[in-house]
């Protein structure tokens, strides 16, 4: 069951570094794209940063709808991950190819993922041309994450995110350290 | 022993969202902050973002050096990676602060820190101001990493970045998960 927090809450859904799925709407027309390039930006307002190949079609169907949603996968999707990664949103429907769940947004035309065990539904205050790249920053005005993988952070004794090393290597965390600041 | 490595390779040492320390230098005065906010951005030039509250000193350094350099610490240096995270560099040397070891830049005004296993310099290329941070844009131009701990991404098996899940709450890598895609 996923339960909404808040938005500002939100941020530390991105903080360690999750490869993560991002999904768009336009004109009828979904997409997945694999992320690992994203960054939280802001506290007030709750601003989160993606970056985006110029190659890549996510960027126009977001371009255009203005919207997007983050989607957090754990390690044991990591195979519908890559999927997501190689095959190209122009060519083929992504959700089809991957077998994930096209859950219907709830504040932005976006769908989410129901695999995955958070999203955050962003609108795009703004977007830059950074060499190859758009970098868009998206305002979280709607999150979720499941109840039992949450306690202020992401309970990572009970859910492994997926950060991405480069190329074909991956790794997840192994515990969590307390330090007291 | 560091050894130079690609910019364009560079960029994987951001790519698992490791919590790094961001050394800046303006009218000889020399600052670390902590930064959990970068990302890689782009690779054709190699381009890095990292976000830094209007609060903080380093983005006056920053703003006017226009470099900084991206140091990455290890899991056991994290008590002094908090203190760079919690004293101002306004009111205290954070070097002698930590302990941590200055090292001069090499193609940037802005220090290295010598106890982290790798350090990237970046020139800023741009700046917007995005929320309650400032997004410093910055161009790769030189890096540098322990060749023992490096085998073209982080070798995470001899030595482990920090991540951190949000207030208190840090985490590291486990282990390497190798997907050919």
């Amino acid at each position: 069951m996923k339960i909404k927090i808040e938005n500002l809450k939100a941020l530390r859904l991105l903080n360690p570094g999750p490869l993560v799925l991002v999904t768009s709407k336009y004109q009828g027309k979904s997409n997945i794209v694999t992320v690992a390039w994203t960054s939280p930006i802001s506290h007030e307002p709750p601003l989160i940063s993606i970056s985006l190949s110029t190659k890549k079609y996510s960027h126009i169907l977001i371009g255009n709808s203005k919207d997007f949603t983050v989607n957090i996968p754990s390690v044991e999707l990591l195979e519908k991950v890559l999927i997501c990664g190689s095959a190209s949103g122009r060519e083929v429907d992504k959700f089809k190819e991957s077998g994930f769940t096209k859950v219907p947004g709830k504040k932005v035309s976006s769908p989410s993922i129901k695999e995955c065990f958070a999203f955050l539904e962003c609108k795009v205050v703004d977007s830059f041309l950074c060499g190859d790249h758009y970098l868009f920053i998206g305002e979280i005005i709607h999150a979720e994450v499941e109840k039992k993988y949450y306690d202020d952070h992401i309970d990572i004794e009970k859910i492994k995110f997926i950060n991405h090393l480069g190329g074909q290597y991956f790794t997840y965390p192994s515990e969590i350290v307390e330090k007291k600041r």
